[in-house]
């Protein structure tokens, strides 16, 4: 299983039942939290999402909608008796103030908190065994960055039929899952490709943050199984959307047919617009494979 | 009208859709918000309190679940335009927070945001026409402050029927009103108590912030007209509540009996507790005036 769930998809104004943003990644047993708007605590209890599995938050950039409930779900982990450790990666400012709150509050917390500055773009973030998180930045009123989060290739599979009728031990398996080719004792070489099939393709999750349109991301975020990116705004706003760093409608579906995403989602709603369906209808006229980001909703990568 | 609504009353950890500290006191025109858990700025939508009628929020102390919504609903006071003061009446660690907060989000609020930090004891905090807010200091696991707002000593009404009989000139209300004796040309003088009438007794609203029992302390808010008083437990948590510098119904209610206090109401329940019938049966047996703070409810002071 890889997928999101949305837990807040409004920009800063909370309104109409509507969060300001997080998104959890489920990636098999492990889940990455991204983005951390106020409230984000009781969105995870709302939709039954449990907090100690979460091992890994990303953070963005340093606008209050996406990490002031932070702070807040850090405290409960730790009042929840978590012992196992929680890895932050965000923007260098944000160490000093989970500090200073921690201090301020007199708080000693029960697990290791690793904090990690985001720096370089397309930095490797988090290299596990069955998936990695790469950077990229984005352009915004402050610094802010996305994440693509990728599922490390996966070996090739098995033929059992054939490694059976040419009786090619086991102990050999896992080379050729490797990609190797099998010599036997006659000296007669297979081909991996004969004893192995391919698995299943290597997908990815790309989250676009806040950020204007950018032409030159569309080719780091090229071929994304998912793509999320934000449209603050229908496109008759574009010019406000230019001021403050944000995109249209017509803009994440340009960015998304431009990157060659397989599928879009779009979010990060402003809270002058109660209604959504034409934030779908104009997106669509670009890219039709979108959908919104509604909250509670867990997207298949 | 005096009073106040309780916006959360769930101790750290949300849960069973209880929300984490926040009160707000309304004294005729004027509101003053008491603490800010994550989550106050939307429950401030839900009730539909307007967030542009609060001038003063005061924090008891820095443990998160009293503050982690202030810069949440700071910056969506900058987001709405505000553009007259906001005072802030802390503990000083917060100010450093709250300015790396903003200056980490790149954000210039468009009204002016006045810190004022928590110091002395029994401080007047606020002074204005009708009304004062004075300090004290409980005894929890950090420095935390509690608050008595109390209505200004409301000026003696006119006798007008005794006035008009005695045709004494609309020119010396305002010195009758004061308590002043009033003598007419023909050398008589009118005690003030034959000319006015007191007015209703000036009335107060406590609020005791997270503390243990403290015993002076019902002296410093003795005759409160109504007392908000935290019972984090039941009665048979005593030891449990005593760890932590908290309370329990029981206490609560005997600090009310002590403190004369003319009705008490209690919150900050913890998490543990889904049904809270207990905190008013167990509280009511000390200081039968008691009524739970849930959510919503506003209590006339």
């Amino acid at each position: 299983m890889f997928g999101v769930t949305i837990l807040g998809n409004n920009s800063a104004l909370p309104a109409y039942d509507r969060h300001p943003t997080a998104q959890v990644v489920t990636l098999n047993d492990q889940l990455l939290l991204i983005d951390c708007g106020e409230g984000t605590q009781t969105q995870l209890s709302k939709y039954k999402i449990r907090r100690s599995k979460i091992n890994h938050i990303l953070i963005s950039h340093l606008h209050g909608d996406h990490y002031f409930g932070l702070p807040g779900l850090i405290t409960s982990m730790g009042l929840l008796g978590r012992e196992h450790d929680l890895h932050v990666y965000a923007p260098a400012a944000l160490e000093t103030i989970l500090h200073l709150q921690l201090k301020a509050g007199n708080t000693d917390l029960p697990f290791a908190l690793h904090f990690h500055a985001l720096e370089n773009f397309e930095d490797i973030l988090i290299d596990e065994k069955k998936f990695s998180v790469q950077l990229f930045t984005t352009e915004h009123r402050v610094r802010c960055w996305g994440f693509i989060i990728k599922e490390k290739k996966m070996p090739r599979k098995i033929n059992k039929e054939v490694v059976q009728q040419y009786a090619i031990p086991a102990s050999y398996y896992e080379s050729l899952q490797r990609g190797e080719a099998y010599t036997n004792k006659a000296g007669y070489t297979f081909k991996n490709e004969v004893l192995t099939i391919p698995n299943k393709a290597a997908k990815s999750y790309v989250y676009c943050a806040d950020t204007r349109y950018v032409e030159k991301n569309t080719s780091i975020c090229k071929q994304a199984t998912l793509l999320y990116h934000e449209t603050t705004y229908l496109q008759n706003c574009e010019h406000k959307a230019a001021l403050r760093f944000h995109s249209t409608s017509i803009q994440a579906g340009t960015f998304a047919a431009n990157a060659g995403a397989h599928k879009l989602i779009i979010g990060h709603f402003s809270s002058k617009y109660e209604c959504l369906d034409e934030f779908l209808t104009e997106t669509q006229t670009v890219f039709p494979n979108t959908e919104l980001a509604l909250e509670g909703v867990t997207f298949l990568v």
